[in-house]
């Protein structure tokens, strides 16, 4: 489309910097016949201090006007935890019914990682979004007495795992190697572990071309620390998903360049970008934040809208920069986002 | 005590081999006025085939019987996922209500890690054994039809948190550093972390010497490759007991030299003691194991049995053997189990 129409959340800490960074890349790499138009919104710590209010219908109505939403972080260690978390960005989540989490690892050449050697690494996961046990299914009984009880259900449906499969082996089959992992912890839980291998293997039936195989979750850590080249797309629940991925970040030069994308691939809600970090309040304000991960989620943004011309010229541009910056932070967060916008300016 | 009643279950695939060498270095290391009396029992994949049995009441009388046990490993392809996970681990930790899992992390001198670096690695993952979502609470309905709705439940009470912070805040109090670490995931399962959080809390006014932290777990995942030195004592529930519990295996040598207990503190019923690693069905019968986790999981048995003494020379035989290895797989199961022996009796 020749208009983007997006809603910016800069949100707590360091969210407000890396955010701006991002956007100065995409202005820098869209072409002069699309029209960017921005609205910002004050989600997060101070809104909720002000008015006690998190993400109102009326906020969500707002934000459903655009084409797509990118975000900074959301978090301050002023709001006790949960508050913004269940109440802002899970319920945004499932609000837009962002079922497919992407989170792509790529250890780019000269990003340090913490693995010994330099592993090829370059995979994918596809994190379901709007299921398991992050439902907020659950509950307390006999609260704060030595006989207090508490739940929390996973709760897993037919009709939500098979859409994030079938978009996982789609993204599967469109990728060189065409590899697809099912990560679970099916010995275990056997209820949900069953309904996720069962889809998974009716589903695969339909990708002749893609390979599978099965890991359980806990070796998937070992896999990803000792031989993380051997994955290329992986698919796993929302709690999986959300660990694999941090570590994923961490092995893949860390969460200064992991970028994500919350996806809802009908197009019935605007899908919403942010990098994988927080807000990390403690170095908030200072021009220390890397911005890379943003301005990769701004890629994935420009990709999911169709420009990927674009979105392939910020990858370069991100990856060009590490390469040169050789793991030293010798830049504050202006200046690597003006580097970047330069770079994908061309 | 000065004799020990063991029972052993070799089970499946390498866990004849490691358990033979585990048994070789207990009769070497036991001085000779404590009388080591062993029965073996046939559980796993052969049993299940031939009657259709994992573990029945009559077994676990049985087993009841003994001082403690020494498994090998259950699993094997030729059994479906979740048959005898449920059917016979999960069940015995829970019928003999083994809600201590303690697995060790560290990384001894001349062990290979993946990890850049030579990080210091020592802690202690405490991992509840008897609740979260490891009880087999929840259920399916519509099996095999596209509406198909599957749920597990987390269930976690006071009392059974309390009792394992209370005995991680125990062991980080006895540890040089006193540091306690709990790992959970309270921003999104606010049920369970909320009930978590206040335990912890609560139980940390007994030890004001213990110092204390908490971590989300996939922010955990991340620290255990890049400042895995940070970690003293983790407390976590069972699922993400679990998961950080192969992560840390993978950093500090592998789960060839990973050893677990599940304990039961009271005595109530005998406590197990195994290597983390599973059954290895690929490289079984072929003297590739590595005994070294089962050898130290004997080491933790003694110590569990009061033999302090008998569990460090086995923790220094194997560290002196390792670091002599130098990482190269030159030797076979039963070799590593002399070396070993012939250290610990010296
Ligand atoms: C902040 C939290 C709710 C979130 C999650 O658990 O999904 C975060 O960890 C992430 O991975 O995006
Ligand atoms: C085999 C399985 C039931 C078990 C678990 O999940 O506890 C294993 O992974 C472990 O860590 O001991």
């Amino acid at each position: 489309s020749r208009s983007i129409n997006l809603a910016v959340i800069p949100g707590d800490g360091i969210g407000q910097e890396v955010v701006t960074e991002g956007l100065k890349v995409l202005s820098a790499v869209l072409p002069q016949d699309v029209k960017l138009e921005t609205k910002e919104f004050d989600f997060g710590a101070r809104r909720y201090h002000a008015t006690g209010e998190t993400l109102t219908d009326a906020d969500l109505d707002a934000l459903k006007q655009h084409d797509a939403i990118l975000l900074g972080a959301i978090g301050d260690p002023s709001v006790p935890s949960g508050v913004l978390e269940r109440g802002f960005l899970l319920k945004l989540r499932f609000a837009f019914d962002h079922h497919v989490n992407l989170r792509p690892s790529k250890l780019l050449p000269g990003v340090a990682t913490p693995l010994a050697g330099q592993p090829e690494i370059d995979f994918l996961v596809v994190r379901e979004g709007t299921e398991g046990p992050y439902t907020g299914n659950g509950g307390t009984i006999r609260k704060g007495t030595e006989h207090e009880v508490a739940t929390e259900v996973s709760v897993n449906t037919a009709f939500g795992v098979e859409r994030v499969v079938r978009d996982a082996f789609a993204r599967a089959q469109a990728r060189p190697r065409k590899k697809l992992t099912l990560v679970h912890k099916n010995n275990v839980l056997t209820f949900a572990g069953h309904l996720w291998t069962n889809v998974f293997h009716k589903v695969a039936a339909e990708f002749p071309e893609v390979t599978t195989d099965y890991i359980h979750v806990d070796a998937a850590t070992i896999y990803l620390v000792t031989d993380p080249a051997r994955f290329d797309v992986i698919v796993t629940d929302n709690l999986f998903g959300d660990i694999i991925t941090d570590l994923a970040a961490a092995v893949s030069g860390g969460i200064g360049v992991a970028a994500s994308g919350n996806i809802n691939p009908s197009g019935a809600f605007p899908s919403m970008f942010e990098p994988v970090h927080g807000s990390a309040p403690d170095i908030a304000g200072q021009g220390k934040a890397d911005p890379s991960a943003t301005v990769l989620s701004v890629a994935l943004l420009l990709r999911h809208l169709g420009h990927e011309a674009e979105a392939a010229r910020i990858e370069e541009a991100v990856s060009a920069d590490l390469a040169e910056r050789g793991g030293l932070p010798a830049r504050s967060t202006s200046e690597i986002g003006d580097a970047l916008a330069v770079r994908v300016a061309g």
